[in-house]
């Protein structure tokens, strides 16, 4: 069922099971103990940053398949993309998955892009099973958006931390516990920054836009979930997201938190947050799913938040555009 | 209904309407009265290549909801993507269209998978009209993948010409004439190809795995179809899809074509053929669509193949995967 901009699946759409890949940074922050797989070495045994990123984007599905105890051949389609020009990792981890894929860009929304092409497959019966995923790996995307790590660069405070993780989500048409109940795809605004150190402030808005879009069509408000949760804007642009519902009259309170600001503690030096596709991803599938499904947490909104520019549109003078695609989340159902 | 690996739509998706716009070289190809919009200037009136790509998005979208005579109000959501880094010719649209957006990433197989995906949220009652579009631009996608123009760089007869073309189709779960009415998601394959100035041989195992998994999964064979167009394969790799096909007893003949072939003639300097996103989509766009809709074509398997590499993995060494969407389109149901 359609209201507005929002689908409530008749049907809610299980998600099987999930699993997490991070890099050594990551498995030694706060969520490290959560994860499926953390590595010795960034490399994943790999002779290059993007070979790498490959390489933990299998881990990832390997585990989210390994939990639900499906082959891949019982995997009718996957979804799932990265933050590198063309979308190699991903690209390259879906020749060896040999499975019917379909490759997303979203920048940092690409995890929640994906669960929600991924829930309207299953839940159209077009699909029995599918994988989500969405990786980021601080090396690769330093060497392409900013700098090779050699060169240390220096960070402004407002600059986020590309995190070196990748989630994968099994959507069935049969799970039972934690369930995808309703989704509201996002459209792209820009207001206007064009400093991109501050992304999160860059994609503040649509995150405000997508909740408030959600909040109207479903009647209900921040008071109705255990959960709310951005990736990733960071300390900056989940401060702008909390003032903008405050000009409402909205209080979002702690049950909002951003996906940045989970994955590192303020002792890891990474300025206003983490971002990166793999932020969100891991962390929805390190903590978020698994307290979802022991009943930890009941009603989750995850919201993924994406900046659409390149280095090109940066240096061309352009703003930033933003994205935020949302999908409400249930467990014990 | 799933059948292995392909959907057959219960009741077929609609294509409502669709729109065009090219560069000069494509106005003055054997196509280029077919197009609703030519360049006149391949800038668009834009400082940039990237933001004349972006402008180039946004005719054919114009076109296509004109032609329809819906405004963008009644379009629930958009499926897109071009060959830029982190797709920016179509986010920076996306951001003008102001509807709710998923951004894709299937290289030259865009315009294929927004139309299978466009075709699944329609099909599956998740949105009443669903825009699809992929675009390319020569200029912007020189730059990124070989050199600025301004060096003049050689190029070997296997080499495709990059084409600067756009094409934007309107599904609808109402439409009549034309109807989507089954599609094949692509696996990733790589027959191990190296030389990325030839993606055509690359590309070419996709394209004769998805054939001949639709024609197992359907029961039919090439005899069937008006047409079974590849895009965009261009002369190599519609030679290699032939002799692979010729392997297994079976003769395509000239019911096979390819769109990097239509796009140009023999004159225009293109060596192999035409590539690029926006090729197939401009091909189906300004030629296929109306003839399926005009009932001088019947019914025509339009099979977008992609290269799913970047500069990054081929200067790594990488071998370059392809992959290859098929959606089955019929005029006068």
């Amino acid at each position: 069922m359609r209201r507005g901009d929002t689908l409530f699946f008749e049907t809610p759409v299980g998600v099987l099971s999930w699993g997490s890949s991070v890099g050594t940074m990551e498995g030694q922050g706060p969520l490290g103990s959560c994860f499926d797989h953390v590595a010795r070495d960034n490399r994943f045994g790999k002779q290059t940053w993007e070979q790498a990123e490959s390489r933990m984007v299998e881990l990832a599905c390997e585990s989210a398949l390994s939990k639900c105890d499906l082959t891949l051949s019982r995997i009718d389609c996957a979804f799932g993309g990265d933050l590198l020009n063309q979308c190699i990792s991903t690209g390259f981890a879906a020749r060896g998955l040999g499975i019917p894929y379909f490759g997303l860009y979203g920048a940092c929304s690409t995890m929640a892009e994906s669960l929600i092409l991924g829930a309207m497959t299953v839940a159209g019966g077009f699909a029995q099973q599918a994988l989500c995923m969405a990786s980021s790996h601080f090396c690769s995307a330093e060497r392409q958006y900013r700098f090779p790590l050699e060169y240390g660069g220096q960070r402004p405070p407002t600059a986020q931390w590309t995190a070196t993780a990748c989630g994968a989500a099994v959507l069935s048409a049969e799970g039972s516990g934690v369930r995808i109940t309703a989704a509201t795809p996002g459209r792209v605004y820009d207001p206007g920054i064009t400093d991109s150190s501050n992304m999160g402030a860059a994609m503040a808005q649509s995150a405000y836009e997508t909740l408030r879009t959600y909040f109207r069509d479903s009647g209900t408000g921040p008071e109705q979930y255990d959960l709310m949760v951005t990736g990733d804007l960071a300390a900056i642009g989940r401060a702008v997201v909390i003032d903008l519902f405050r000009q409402d009259g909205v209080e979002l309170g702690d049950r909002y938190q951003d996906c940045g600001m989970l994955l590192y503690d303020s002792s890891q030096d990474v300025h206003a947050g983490a971002s990166g596709c793999g932020c969100s991803a891991a962390v929805l599938c390190g903590r978020l799913l698994p307290d979802l499904a022991s009943g930890k947490l009941k009603k989750v909104l995850f919201c993924g938040t994406g900046a659409m520019m390149s280095p090109t549109s940066a240096n061309q003078g352009e703003s930033i555009p933003g994205i935020c695609h949302r999908v409400c989340l249930e467990g014990g159902l």
